[in-house]
Parts: structure tokens; C-alpha cells; sequence
């Protein structure tokens, strides 16, 4: 079939008809399907079960240091922790401080600390008039949501193949001292699992802000997530990458074994500069006592080390390869031609971003819940909810098992083209 | 022997040149003593071994409603976790919010969420000009610390035996505005082991502030921490109290099973009104996907119910029952009669308080430490560390085994001995 705007109008009647036919069949099957949120099926979780059995009520319970990890202490991590999470984020053990369950916690604390107590002696944020927060667009909603909370004025700045539009940041954070931060998913990026060029990360690198307090806020979620084991995208690390260009202060990088192990029971981490971890710990030394150090112990004695984490990390690609390809070869076997949608091939993370004709995106997403799917809001990837082409659509299809994918891209595909078609006419 | 102040200066130069050998004796032992913190002991944290054996991997993990635990969601605790908390600190499973491992955390985020969001919708904190906690003293340094990092003014507010001087708190807290909280731990307080009085806790919940946003900060750390089967305090509980007296918003409780099951791997929670709950979970939204659900239902299947818990605190009562005995009967034996100082005999919680003569408390455990001995820092159980009187001495006597506790208290006795026959010595 040609493309949708170079049929005639009865053409494109009659195939609207043809599709609401089908639509009104699948809508009677009363589906319920979740395709909101990048969260890993039963079938992924199962694969960390062996870490319910590696402590017990015989295990010996101190870690290398000798510390009883049953009681008060160790305030920013077990040694064999901080290597462990080290390893999977690619810097020094020394630069890594570990928290508790959730990654998304210790980047809300990080603007929480900066509002407050501000960055490394820096005047607090909540004693300026204006802060503003770069936001590579489309992101991750809930970045989004910590900087909107906190009245932060957030800034879009486009997505490109290679990463954020660089010469945009650099003009941004260059020139203008209310920009304190940028909110980057730099590897198999959420929603788009695009990875940042070298070229991008050393533009990065090399940024000269104009405000002592600006800090990139590098959220590596799944830099450790491939799908392929022959093909898998790779990121200069940063903070080396920043350290060699003179500004070994300008990144905090987070991490979680959220979609590793068990999302809300895993291990999450900071790594910075030395400088950067001294301020945070003067924080932290009052606000815990210490996080969970037996579950940090449950997972470095369940993963062993990085090797381990890596070949379990093969395990969750094996079950969520399928339904990627599945939700890819649905769109190219449906509307490659149409004209009513693109969308990028990704090597790893959890989402396949889909970019509908201007307009769409949220009458797609309405449409799809009327056949019992639920996606994530369109507009949730952009800042304040507001796409202002109101055309990106976020696919999560980790959940669901294969055939529902199968069935919920069934469903999608209907959903996009009734929508376009109508759209089509309208302008037409 | 007779008061001190009524020897001699002969007597006294004797008896000091009889215990200065006795010191030196215990000092060439090298001992290594810490007294520092209210740290379970090995023996207690065995009590809870079993913990390590109720999920296992072939464990079924949803919860009540049916949720999976390994995975996303449920902000703010399974419904079986509530109800053990709940009951825990006697209010309904609908006034609690679980949280992660630490009630310190909980204490922390909700004064950092007053400073940038303020309190139900009133003025941020940070915007404000001067904000004031009333601080009972002696009381928790981590309480204090807390405010003090926030630039919080801090009032002192003496302890009498029914708890803080309720002239004062009224005072304060009904005719200053900018008054905004208070720090209780109300039962076997932190460090005198008191329980406030039922007359006292009416008084809070009949307080009427100036501020709006006033809260008590009640840490009921040790609600459930009895020494004695047959002498148990008891509290009265405030939020229904407040509740009864029309103030139900002007109370946070806070709890944790850090005493309980692990300290660092327990599980928190806070207890408020349900227009308090709604503003937090608010907050919690932006904030974390949710806490650790694994570890709520580890501690749920363990302790099955409150009933659980209360015989899981007896076998903890028997442990360090005889380590507090052994504190008192040695402050009783040696000093009783000398007029050096006095302590309080608690029925339950962490701590004895001892204070010393005036101007004695930092020479003492100073002197201590040359012996071996290290005990929480004199000073620290007032804000800013400055104890006006310098006379208050916490002693924690639960880390160490008994035999320790034993030869503690000898470094201790000797120490409080020559400390205040100099002082009375200078002052002859």
C-alpha cells in the first residue's frame, strides 16, 4: 500500500472502514494490557530467585571489612558492594557511594540537597529566583516530574541520532548561570534507546558552565541492559571523560540493580568526583545511619562479581529480545510505506519510541485503551506532559508476556492507523 | 563513705591517690570498650536469624492484594506491613506509611520536605525568615543534628520526670510562630529512659499553635522496647488524643523495627492523620516508585503479628536486662551516698543517664577513654552538642557482652571518682 496521503479520499474511507471492522473484533475480546511502564516480567524476576537462598540462618553475615552487616553502620556502603556496583557503572570504587533501593531516590535527594544546602558550598537553590534544568526530549517522565516538583524551569532540548542537540546545551549551559543541570539517559535512552555518540559525550566533557553548580545528571539505568549479545552499543564513560578535560566535579552518574535483580528490593548507587562524594556524605552522615547492607550482600554474594551480573543480564535479553522484535517487525510489516509513524531500532534498555503524525499521539493512545491497552500517557516524555507535537508514544513491552505483546501491537498498529487516517481526511 | 564534699582535703587526696592506682591497673589491661551507641548485640541480632530463612526461593511473594512483591509499586507499603506497624504503634493500618529501613530517614525527609514544599500547603521553610524547634534535653543527638543542619534554631526544653517542662513547651508553642516543631521520644527516652506522663501527653494534644504548621515529632523508637515483663510503662496514645482534642494534623509519629529485626535492614514507617498522609504521599510520588516490599513481607512472614513481636521483645529483654542491672548496681554500689551524681533506673529502651557534678561530664569520658573505654561524647545529648551544665553522660549498655559491661562500669565508676575529687578538690 502507498503511503496514507497519497490515497484519494474514498480510498482512504474504505480502508477506514475496513480497519474499525477489525478494531470493533478486537475490542470485543475485552483485552486488559499494561504496556505503561518499563518494569520486567515474572518471567525476568524469576531469574534472581536463587537470591532468596544465598543468605540464611547459618550464613556468615560480615562482609570483607569484618562488619556485622545485621546492625548500624558502614554509612555509604559494603566494600565489596561499592565494587560490584562500581564495575557495572565503569569507575573506581572510590567514586561510588551506595544508597538504598532506588535510583530515582537518590537523584530526588540530589535536587532536594542542591534546593537546600546547595552544591559544594554553592548559594542553596531555594534562595535564588530562577534554576533551570536542560531536558533532552523525549525522556524519562519521571526526571521530569523531580524537577517540575521542585519548581525548577525545564528547558526541552531536541534528541538527535547521536544525543542531545550539543550546540543547544553548550549555549545553554555555557552562557546561562540559572542552568544547574541536564537530565541525561545516555545509553539505550528511555524512550528512544538511543546511545550518546563519543563525539557527543566529549562535547560533554568539555563544557564550560557558567554556573559552578551546574552538574550533568547522568542516569546510566541500563548501561548494562543489551539485547544482543553481536551487537551492543558502547558509551565513553564520563567521569573519566570529565576528569581528563579538567571538570572532575561536573557529573553525577546514578545506577540501580533495579531491572538487574528485583525493581524496589535492589541496590542503587551514586558515583561522582571526591569532592562531590565528601559533600554528599556530610549529608548523608545526618540523614541514615546506613542503608540496607545485608541486601547488599545479597547481591554481591548472589552476583559474585561484574561477570556474573553480565551473563545474568544475557538471561534477561533472551526473554526480552522476543518481544522487541516482536513490536518491531509488527510496525514494519504494518506501516512501513504508510508514512504515519516512525520509530528506532534499539540495542538494549526497555523502550521502543514511537514518533505518530503531529497531533496524534494522544487520540493513538485513547484509542488503543478503548481495545483494553493501556500505554503511557502521550505527552509523559516531554516536560510539564506537553508534547508540543503531540506525536511520541512510548512503547514498554518487557511486561506483558510474547503473545500479548503480539496482541497489544495488534491493537497499536489499529490504533495509529485510524487515527492518521482521520487526521488525513481531515486535512484533506 | 561519706559525701565527698564532706571529706577533707587529706581524705580526699587519699582516696584519689587510692583509686589513681585501681586506674592504672585497669588502664594497662588495654581494654577496648565501646559504649558510644544504642547498638543491638550479636545475641539480640541472633534472635532474628530466622528472618533470613521465611523467603527462600520457592517462596510465594505477593503480597495480600495480590501484588508482586519482586516488582514496581505499591508507594507506600503492603497491606500486611501496615497492620504489623500499625499495631506496633497503636493506630489504624490507614494512618500508617511504610518507608524504607530507617526512621532517622523518615524523621529527615519530612523536615526536608517542610523546607521546600512546607507543611500541607503552608509556606516553605526555606522562605521563612527563622524557624524554631523546641529540643526536650537531654534528648537523641540525631534529632538535633537534623535541625541544626537545616539552620533550625534550637530551644532547649528541660526533661522533668513526666517528660518535657510543659510550661515551656506551652509557652513556646501557642505564642511563637515561628515555633514549628518539637522532638519528643516519648517512651524510655532517649538518653533518661522516661515515659511521658498521661498528664504531659494531654498537654500536647491541648496545645494550640501559633503555627499552622507546628508538628510534634513523637519518636516512639522505643514503643515496644520493655526491660521487665511485670514494670511496663505505658503511653498514652497521641494521635487519637489529638484527634480527640480537635487537632488531629498537629502529630507525625514515627516508628521502625530497627530494634526489632535488624537495625539498617528494618523496616519504618510514619504515623498521621489522613490529611497529613495525603500531602507526604504526594511528595513520595515524586520521590520513589516505592520501597522495599521484599523486605516488608520478610518481616511480616517472621513475626506473623504483634503478638509475634511482643515475644520477640521479651527474648531481646532477657539479653540486655541483666546488662542494665549491672550499669545501676554499680552506680548504686560504688556512688550512692557520695553525691557525685545521680542516674535514672529505666524500665525499658536503650540508655541510662547519668549526670555528673557540674562541669564533670567531658573530664570523665575523657578520663574513660584513656582506660579503653569510649562513651557517646559528652555534650552530644543537646543540640549543638553543648551541654550548658556539662554534666550529662549517656551510657549504652547493650553492644557490649555483659562481662564487658561489667568492666566498663569499673573504668566508669573510677573515672566519675577522680573527676569529681579534682573538681571538689579546686573548688576547696
Amino acid at each position: 500500500m502507498p503511503a496514507y496521503r497519497d490515497l484519494s479520499k474514498e480510498e482512504l474511507l474504505e480502508e477506514k472502514a475496513s480497519l474499525e471492522a477489525k478494531f470493533q473484533e478486537v475490542k470485543e475480546k475485552g483485552m486488559k494490557l499494561d504496556m505503561t511502564r518499563g518494569k520486567p516480567s515474572a518471567a525476568q524476576l524469576d531469574l534472581a530467585m536463587g537470591m532468596m537462598d544465598v543468605l540464611n540462618s547459618t550464613s556468615d553475615l560480615k562482609c570483607i571489612e569484618g562488619v556485622d552487616c545485621r546492625n548500624y553502620g558502614v554509612l555509604d556502603g559494603i566494600r565489596e558492594a561499592k565494587q560490584l556496583l562500581a564495575d557495572m557503572t565503569e569507575v573506581a570504587p572510590d567514586n561510588i557511594i551506595i544508597y538504598g533501593n532506588s535510583s530515582l531516590n537518590v537523584m530526588f535527594d540530589t535536587v532536594s540537597r542542591s534546593m537546600t544546602h546547595g552544591v559544594m558550598g554553592s548559594t542553596p537553590w531555594c534562595k535564588l529566583d530562577k534554576v533551570k534544568f536542560l531536558c533532552p526530549v523525549p525522556g524519562y517522565d519521571r526526571h521530569f516530574k523531580i524537577t517540575e516538583y521542585f519548581g525548577i524551569e525545564m528547558v526541552n532540548i531536541p534528541m538527535t541520532a547521536d544525543g542531545p542537540d550539543m550546540d543547544m546545551v553548550e549555549k545553554y549551559v555555557n552562557e546561562d548561570p540559572t542552568v544547574k543541570g541536564i537530565w541525561c539517559v545516555p545509553k539505550y535512552s528511555n524512550p528512544q534507546g538511543l546511545t550518546y555518540s563519543d563525539e557527543t559525550v566529549r562535547r560533554f566533557a568539555r563544557l564550560n558552565p557558567a554556573a559552578e553548580d551546574f552538574r550533568i545528571y547522568w542516569d546510566n539505568a541500563y548501561g548494562i541492559h543489551h539485547l544482543y549479545d553481536d551487537k551492543q552499543d558502547h558509551l565513553i564513560e564520563i567521569l573519566m571523560e570529565c576528569k581528563k578535560e579538567g571538570h572532575p566535579d561536573m557529573v553525577y552518574k546514578f545506577c540501580s540493580t533495579s531491572k538487574v535483580s528485583f525493581p524496589g528490593s535492589g541496590v542503587a548507587a551514586i558515583a561522582a568526583s571526591e569532592a562531590n562524594l565528601k559533600y554528599i556524605r556530610k549529608h548523608m552522615t545526618i540523614q541514615t545511619i546506613g542503608h540496607d547492607k545485608l541486601n547488599q550482600l545479597r547481591h554481591v554474594r548472589f552476583f559474585k562479581d561484574i561477570h556474573g551480573m553480565v551473563e545474568h543480564m544475557r538471561k534477561h535479553a533472551d526473554i526480552i529480545r522476543p518481544k522487541f522484535e516482536a513490536v518491531l517487525s509488527s510496525m514494519e510489516k504494518n506501516l512501513e510505506g504508510l508514512e504515519i509513524g516512525s520509530w528506532i531500532q534499539p540495542r538494549g534498555g526497555y523502550f521502543i519510541s514511537f514518533d505518530a503524525l503531529p497531533g496524534c499521539a494522544k487520540a493513538i493512545v485513547a484509542k488503543a485503551k478503548e481495545a483494553g491497552l493501556v500505554m503511557t500517557e502521550a505527552g509523559a516524555t516531554f516536560p510539564y506532559g506537553k508534547d508540543p507535537e503531540d506525536s511520541n508514544i512510548r512503547i514498554a513491552p518487557t511486561f506483558p508476556t510474547l503473545d500479548e505483546v503480539k496482541t497489544a501491537m495488534e491493537i497499536f498498529i489499529l490504533s495509529v492507523k485510524l487515527v492518521s487516517i482521520d487526521k488525513i481526511l481531515m486535512e484533506k
